[in-house]
């Protein structure tokens, strides 16, 4: 399968969670700022919003939306693993720290810092309530090792990546011991390790064509 | 079921959806602004999010997030109506509108414009990101009464819910005529109607008892 994936953006979560599964994915660089693709495809025409990460289903059809393109891979998966199977509780503790960092932390907190023409005053406003939401999250990491417990799921992938942005906006971490020790954790994952460098050697042949991407 | 509810909060999507599938559920009105139920309790003891929805389950657990209380009830309901059964591409499809109505359409754009400090200059981004969202949305709306095609599903008490807030933020929707007709099939439901009837009485004896609500 295909994914739409881009150098800095949040479809590292989805590339992780395939890695962890063991799913291989012929991985398609999209230039954000351009909106095409490596062959100067119009990315418009796999993805009317114009987002990442779209991933090409086995029939040809595109799914999009981060968030359900890592439910599609563990269920497909089948064993249970990162997400827990429909019908239980567990899948809704996953499910509740999914919506929460795609629509708190990344839309809400961290997406007006990405753009350039925010203001200082709101970008003020942003930068606390993303400090605000990375406190509450430490907050909840002191239990246990992952964000639903002992088990790594498909909500610490996508949670490692969008709060690692933290360090993008020079947001200090400091202050949250259990935040800063769960990036660790995360970050040591083979799979993560895998899905970064990927992403490493991808920005650097886009510096070395000249076609830096936006972030 | 408890379902801890705001006057103008999109957990009115979560009230629709219920009414839809007949599950009663005992509305218990947050105030926002002091973070308390009517009795004085401290809403935090109910959400360290601090945020509506919550629905308090039948073993007394917390569930928050209004993309997946939507889900929960629909699954219990069982019928499938409101979302396709796991395991389908059907269910995807209702829960990627889900994600981008949750993330993109409240938390990226309407939430920054809900906030008093949020200065004009960003107010104009925010508006063009909205806009921008609503006229693609328009343009999905083309071929369908709902938003997945035929069928009225929990992805449409959600859209409808964030989308209204159009109009409390002055955003014209004249340009976007499959939007309007959409929000107005929606709106003359009888679930839809109930709902935004039991919120505006709520709005009415907050107004009486001098306890405004905030947005």
């Amino acid at each position: 399968m295909k994914l739409y994936h881009e150098v800095r953006g949040c479809s590292l979560a989805v590339d992780i969670v395939a890695r962890e599964l063991g799913i291989p994915l012929d991985l398609q660089w999209v230039n954000m700022r351009t909106k095409t693709l490596a062959d100067g495809t119009d990315y418009f025409s796999v993805s009317s919003k114009g987002t990442v990460p779209t991933l090409e289903l086995p029939d040809g059809q595109y799914l999009s939306e981060g968030t359900v393109i890592m439910q599609y891979l563990a269920d497909e998966e089948g064993s249970g693993r990162l997400l827990p199977r429909p019908g239980s509780l567990a899948r809704l503790r996953v499910l509740e720290w999914m919506s929460f960092i795609a629509a708190d932390l990344h839309k809400g907190g961290f997406m007006p810092l990405f753009k350039p023409a925010t203001p200082p005053e709101y970008r003020r406003i942003a930068t606390d309530y993303v400090k605000a939401k990375l406190a509450w999250l430490d907050s909840r990491l002191r239990d246990g090792p992952y964000l639903t417990g002992d088990d790594f799921t498909i909500a610490d992938a996508h949670c490692y990546t969008i709060a690692m942005w933290a360090g993008v906006h020079h947001i200090d971490t400091d202050a949250w011991p259990h935040l800063e020790a769960y990036l660790e954790r995360v970050g040591s994952r083979p799979s993560v390790k895998a899905a970064e460098q990927a992403a490493r050697e991808q920005g650097e042949r886009d510096r070395l064509t000249s076609n830096a991407l936006v972030g």
